[in-house]
């Protein structure tokens, strides 16, 4: 067979043992939370049908599915005109019959109409899997990646967004960053475009306000009359654009100027209510209303959240909202739901820009015992053994070698120490314990290893 | 938008909340014992190019891999004349040139080539990860299903073998499942070819040595001259096939039967060797030299290992085994491997069959609080914050309704506490707990409910 030089395909990632401590300390400290609150994890196929994930995405979402060609003799079904057509796009449908999952909101909504009559609800689900995308890859944004949810699904209760910041205070409190956690309302927004008049306009107004801190007022005046705002409606937003004060200060001026509309006023008492009730435990974390936040208008309803490191410069790292209407497509209507999501890949960045990762996570190996042939590791096995008995990661170098080896071994897997027995400590009943850290050496009775091993590691 | 019934395509499975608190806890015992044991966790994308995985699998395996229709107009470099041949199979490399993994194995073998040079050799990683086959679903047979390897590469060491063995050992002796563990090695089985003269026969020869058992000496003798193995050289099996007594009286009986093989004599060698050692420290586990087991003939070069359950009736639930040129195909010569493979889904039976799930694996909520309205939400919001700081799983019923209706979400979820407070409660700063198993209820000092629920809970 002619040899190959292998790659991954584009925009895909091999993750090292180091990546992937790191990794799977992210993924078990948001398990762990999200466990904590009482949520249970489900997993569905990385494959789902075509028809469940097409529409779902808009236009350019079916572009970047990645479909899977169907097996056998998959050209046999299409005539020849279709062949000679090469409408690619078109004749999609009949090539492929499944794509792979693009998020995992769309499988979940599938998942529940599924199993409904197997769910007691509220359902209070979490996923941590990847999906897959045919984006184009650049910094930071790739063709596969995880996606880490938890939603409920069938309560309208505030109590939802309530417990769902408490998780993401407490998951970025144990990671030790710190962030500032921001809250709209689709409600508030949808109020600002009534009371303007201007309905028709709400994705313009949004996207606008949106720009204000990035282009500043005089720009987003231009760019609202550009997009057929009129005048007198721009001149009503001012004092929206302008709201000044702490959140209780801004939901008070919001109450006036939005008293007309009463979208407005339900999306106000809605943050009220949730300001209110995460008051009796306070959270860490900053927690700021910012109109400006309008992510997922096309699904959100009611609550909108984004997370925001504040040591580092980058993207939103966490966020989400309710959506009213999961599962209607799927022929269960009335379904409300509401959720978040942590964008493990940026975290990934936070924690090394901060270097966060606890010594801990790395599980490294602890000890090392060298290998000086057949006898010396007869007489290490049971010695090993012990260790493992008690926890603690031990492994034998497996080929007796060059001491230097074995030790450069332990030093590239930084493995915290060696354990060396040749024939004076087996003569003896002894080990030695080299601490690679420090150095140090020590010679102690055998029966004695596991005891001084979880001194010498404080475990 | 019309509305869809939904499904799941063939051969794939979602995974309930309490399936998968059953599947984790299969992979967390697994993973855990693997880092116990000083491998580390690593993982490769779920697509590959297609030239990483054709010809890997044989003909059979190319048809079974899925395959991803490349994006945007995938038919325009298709010549006329391709399109009407309509030659599916010929034109799968055109249209696609990425694949889904189908096995671990070689998106390893790709991973350590294209990072050979940041790999600290002896290189022992794990990986635990869905994979998928496009075969005919079927009992016990998915589309997607996942592995959990175990390798070692870059040692030709025995000791390897022998950690590995003592791996398979305690994870099922964790699981709580007996088992009994069958040994053989590549070289014994081409002595055997060998000394028969039969070196071309060595598949039909072991498989049907491998039918031993099933249809009896008569009918394997029979199936041999009918696959042309002379009867001279039939003869000759026959004391080999009624090989007697324990581990340590067929490898004499071998050794004597095989002098005349080199290979043959290696092999015996091997098996000694990693039986003499395994005799330190000595496994929970029956172990069997079984000169029948002949799985992955085509890639095995030496020890060869199967895991069946001994309580019940299912295929092998574990392998693996050492091949010489893992690497070779990717442009690296020379690295022999040695590993293994836990089959989840198969323990996931087994697990289920034996009723052997431990209660705390399943990780259900541990207390439940009932929701009577604001008020009592927010005088409970502080005593919940206190349970799951003191790690207990705790919910609040997010909706307030029907005390009934909070009880059987209790009950659906199994979760072992209720927490009550109304009025009274308040005013007394009391709180009610319910042991939903026995249904004794209490009343307490709200500041004595976190010490009282780990009493309940045994925690």
């Amino acid at each position: 067979m002619a040899v190959q030089k292998p790659t991954t395909p584009k925009g895909t990632r091999d993750f090292s043992p180091e990546e992937m401590a790191k990794r799977n300390y992210i993924f078990n400290t948001i398990r762990s939370v999200y466990e904590l609150y009482g949520f249970h994890c489900i997993e569905t196929p990385a494959m789902e049908q075509l028809s469940t994930l097409m529409g779902k995405y808009g236009d350019e979402g079916d572009k970047l599915l990645f479909k899977i060609l169907n097996s056998g003799d998959f050209l046999a079904p299409l005539s020849e005109e279709e062949l000679l057509s090469r409408q690619s796009a078109r004749l999609t449908g009949r090539l492929s019959e499944k794509g792979l999952r693009y998020d995992l909101t769309v499988p979940f909504a599938r998942y529940v109409v599924m199993h409904r009559n197997d769910i007691s609800f509220p359902f209070k689900r979490y996923q941590i899997q990847p999906v897959w995308r045919a984006d184009r890859p650049q910094k930071g944004r790739y063709r596969e990646f995880y996606q880490c949810d938890a939603d409920v699904v069938g309560s309208d209760s505030l109590m939802n967004e309530v417990e769902l910041l408490q998780i993401i205070d407490e998951v970025f409190s144990r990671f030790g960053v710190r962030i500032s956690i921001k809250l709209n309302n689709r409600k508030i927004l949808s109020g600002i475009a009534q009371i303007l008049g201007q309905e028709e306009h709400l994705t313009e107004i949004t996207v606008a306000i949106d720009k204000l801190d990035k282009i500043g007022l005089d720009k987003v005046n231009e760019e609202l009359a550009g997009n057929g705002v009129p005048p007198q409606a721009i001149e009503r937003l001012q004092p929206i654009l302008g709201l000044q004060g702490d959140n209780a200060a801004k939901l008070e001026q919001l109450k006036r100027l939005l008293a007309a509309s009463c979208d407005g006023l339900k999306g106000i008492e809605e943050l009220e209510y949730i300001m209110d009730t995460l008051a009796c435990t306070p959270l860490r974390s900053q927690l700021e209303i910012d109109l400006s936040l309008a992510r997922g208008l096309n699904y959100y309803t009611g609550t909108i959240i984004e997370v925001k490191a504040l040591d580092v410069v980058m993207g939103s790292i966490a966020g989400g909202g309710r959506y009213d209407n999961l599962t209607g497509v799927f022929g269960l209507p009335g379904v409300s739901g509401v959720g978040i999501s942590f964008g493990a890949d940026r975290i990934f960045d936070v924690l090394n820009q901060l270097d966060l990762y606890p010594a801990s996570s790395l599980s490294h190996t602890q000890v090392l015992f060298a290998n000086f042939g057949d006898k010396e590791t007869r007489y290490c096995l049971p010695l090993i053994a012990a260790l493992r008995q008690a926890g603690i990661r031990t492994e034998l170098y497996p080929d007796a070698g060059k001491l230097k080896k074995q030790f450069s071994y332990a030093d590239d897997h930084r493995i915290a120490l060696m354990a060396i027995a040749g024939e004076n400590e087996i003569n003896e009943h002894k080990i030695q314990i080299k601490d690679m850290q420090t150095g140090r050496q020590e010679s102690l009775a055998s029966q004695q290893l596991v005891a001084r091993v979880k001194e010498l590691l404080s475990v």
